[in-house]
């Protein structure tokens, strides 16, 4: 039998496992694996072993693999067929602000929605949930056939949400174990609810972060308010430098690298079936905010963009406190497109703020935050054709090549360091609420992501 | 024989005593009477009845009085001479942020520092240590004499930090019994060490507090960044809108009811001894940052501010959020001087906020924050003149009428509330760190203070 004649046993086993399924997953969210926190330490390591072991159950080559930091998760099975690597991330977002979720955050619960049932807690989404897509997908394909038609490579990263930085080394010292004909990521949107979706660019990012220091300690805000520097206003004075009128980052050469949307690129997008009222209707706003004269969707996908991501300092408890903070703080991401080196964002971010200093005030730039190019793929591979023919069958609904506002540098470092091109497909929505109190996954983006890595796993096999 | 017969035993008995002088001060230091926290309250009520304790052990006829936040303390003692009221306050600052205090806050210490011995502690200068001198004072001159040559009434309050709601409310109530000829306030400092000086003007002061709404909840960068309206460029906008390049406050009509400084004013304030550039080294500045064409006394005492005493929203924590936050937060504090009216700088400032709001933001003013408009003293009475002449004496250096950047809107409602002019004369010093870590109060300043009183108690019953 071939893998296309075997698909619709295996997609049948999905169905009447679906159940086992969910709760296999709800016992991953319920692992707190912040990876951004040092707290959170030991449930990432758990997180791990957690993965290792199933992947064991189902008869992976599975192991956990030491790192500087969070652990990897590797595993192995098959012998014939295309090399396919699998890519997920175990780790989590913080959950801040905690008083804004109904249920714990790692308490996951199924609940009942107007647009259908959700899976909810932190990670059910990202990528916790699209994680357990793939590993659904095989362990259904192994139960009905004892083997998988393909040889895969599983490959799980717990610092996602933080940086990756383990990650390049990694990949450098077992690149002969890693390498495969081609990666497969699960850490993306559906461009509209039951659409189907590839990514074909994807944003890079640029992190950095700054304090600014004025005055040697706090002041009383009557004894020096006047002649005192107050960093607090300068920092504003700063973030407020950052755009001009129109929404354009007005750094300077910060556009460097970017090149304008083709027309035809323009014009898929314009029919791919993005709401742009719900889009923005979901999250309080009646208009995009970006640079003007660019659609929401060309804002979110193919322009870059400078976010405050944090900024704070001086008195935040109850009450007042009439000071004069000594120190003020912002947290900046840049989302890059295009050409764009983040070195050069970061070197330009920085000569604009320090041109920007009055006398007396000083900055200091934190941390040794990695930056990550924009990513654009290889769309020409069979292994595309492939995943849009399958795709199609299980969503009944053409599926389309789209760009990607997040930044998943892991598709750039394939690339970069094991010279191989990734796919990136996946099932979330955009209501998901990922990073953000009261994150879901659709039962629907699980069940349906299961059945389409089966079906895609039998295309790529054909 | 008459009070200045018997002023020499009364200073002779404040030096032989000044340890245990001291070892009183600390014991009131160790209570924990933050009065902006409602975590504290207990603390603060118990710094009430050590106070009344401590005057009844004196004699004085003292109660602690309940308000619906903290208590009063008042006392009084004597029939005979002029009736002075004597203000202070025992509530004292937040201590944060509390890793950058040496030692514990309320683990009071003395210190030797190049400059000499200090009490090092919070609310060692503001306001427990200066509210000490007055009380012991009166102590030396009851212990030599048996009585006091003038009529006293000791008015303590508990919310000085947090506004003083309860202020008005209780001097309205108990006008009868806190009616005198004049108030003694100590809560000011020196205009520079060992220059005796009585304060002539004060700043006022309205405090304001907003938050800043944007998106319905916290949203991704990647997914949302671009389109998304982020509250924390929005506020930053809007804060460096409060001032122009010469650092004037931009909001319109915010400089309504200040009057200029007078060229007698001006020159006073040349020659008063204050040293500019140690005052602005001291604290890490090597210029003034205030409105241009303005001298630092100038900006300090007789310009109005805007001051941002507290700004954030976002992700403050360790690492990276790639998160674009539903709002943002903005504390204000405005300095007010001459005649500007409270009430319509909040108004003014209020609108200014409201004018730069983009679309899809809104703004919530948080809180009921009281004002108070800037005090000029009456200093043609005669208890000025034996001010001068006490303070000149004990200090071997000319007292100076000064003004005073900190806003004790104490002074204006004796005026408003009991018709009452007041006196303002203090013993601190600019180094002194109150409302920061590390606060401290010179031994010079709390013996050479209780001397001070005793012979303006000596000078006023002439």
């Amino acid at each position: 039998m071939t893998a296309t004649d075997t698909l619709p046993s295996v997609l049948e086993r999905i169905d009447s496992d679906i159940d086992n399924a969910i709760e296999r997953l709800m016992e991953l969210l319920r692992i707190e694996s912040i990876s951004t926190d040092p707290a959170y330490k030991a449930e990432c390591d758990k997180a791990a072993d957690r993965l290792v072991k199933d992947l064991e159950s189902m008869g992976v080559d599975a192991s956990k693999r030491p790192t500087p930091g969070h652990p990897m998760v590797v595993g192995h099975i098959g012998d014939t067929g295309p090399h396919l690597l699998f890519y997920g991330h175990y780790d989590v977002q913080p959950v801040d602000p905690l008083e804004l979720w109904d249920n714990p955050p790692f308490d996951p619960r199924i609940e009942d929605t107007p647009s259908g049932k959700v899976i909810r807690g932190r990670g059910s989404s990202d990528d916790k949930g699209q994680l357990m897509t793939f590993v659904e997908a095989c362990r259904a394909w192994i139960a009905v056939n004892g083997n998988l038609p393909c040889r895969i490579t599983f490959f799980f990263e717990g610092e996602e949400e933080s940086g990756s930085p383990s990650l390049i080394p990694f990949m450098k010292e077992n690149a002969d174990e890693l390498k495969s004909d081609i990666a497969l990521i699960c850490d993306t949107s559906m461009v509209a609810p039951g659409v189907p979706s590839i990514a074909s660019q994807l944003r890079g990012m640029l992190k950095d972060e700054f304090t600014l220091h004025g005055p040697k300690m706090d002041l009383h805000s009557g004894h020096y308010g006047g002649p005192a520097l107050n960093p607090l206003r300068e920092i504003a004075k700063i973030v407020a430098s950052f755009h001009d009128e129109d929404g354009r980052v007005a750094v300077p050469n910060f556009y460097d690298g970017v090149s304008d949307i083709s027309d035809d690129l323009r014009g898929q997008w314009q029919n791919c079936g993005f709401d742009e009222k719900e889009y923005l209707e979901s999250v309080g706003m009646t208009e995009p905010h970006g640079e003007k004269g660019y659609s929401t969707l060309e804002q979110q996908w193919a322009r870059p963009t400078l976010e405050i991501n944090g900024m704070w300092g001086g008195y935040m408890g109850a009450g007042s406190k009439t000071v004069i903070p000594a120190e003020a703080h912002c947290k900046i991401t840049c989302r890059l497109v295009g050409e764009m080196d983040p070195a050069e964002v970061r070197k330009n971010l920085r000569a604009h703020v320090e041109a920007r200093l009055p006398v007396d005030a000083r900055v200091v730039w934190d941390g040794d935050l990695d930056g990550a190019p924009a990513a654009v793929m290889n769309t020409d591979r069979p292994e595309f054709d492939a995943a849009r023919k399958a795709l199609t069958d299980e969503w009944d609904r053409e599926a389309v090549l789209v760009g990607m506002g997040g930044s998943i540098p892991i598709a750039g470092f394939f690339k970069d360091v094991l010279d191989m091109d990734a796919m990136l497909i996946g099932f979330a929505n955009d209501d998901d609420r990922i990073h953000s109190p009261n994150e879901k996954y659709d039962v629907d983006s699980f069940h349906k992501g299961i059945r389409s890595w089966a079906r895609l796993l039998a295309e790529i096999a054909k």
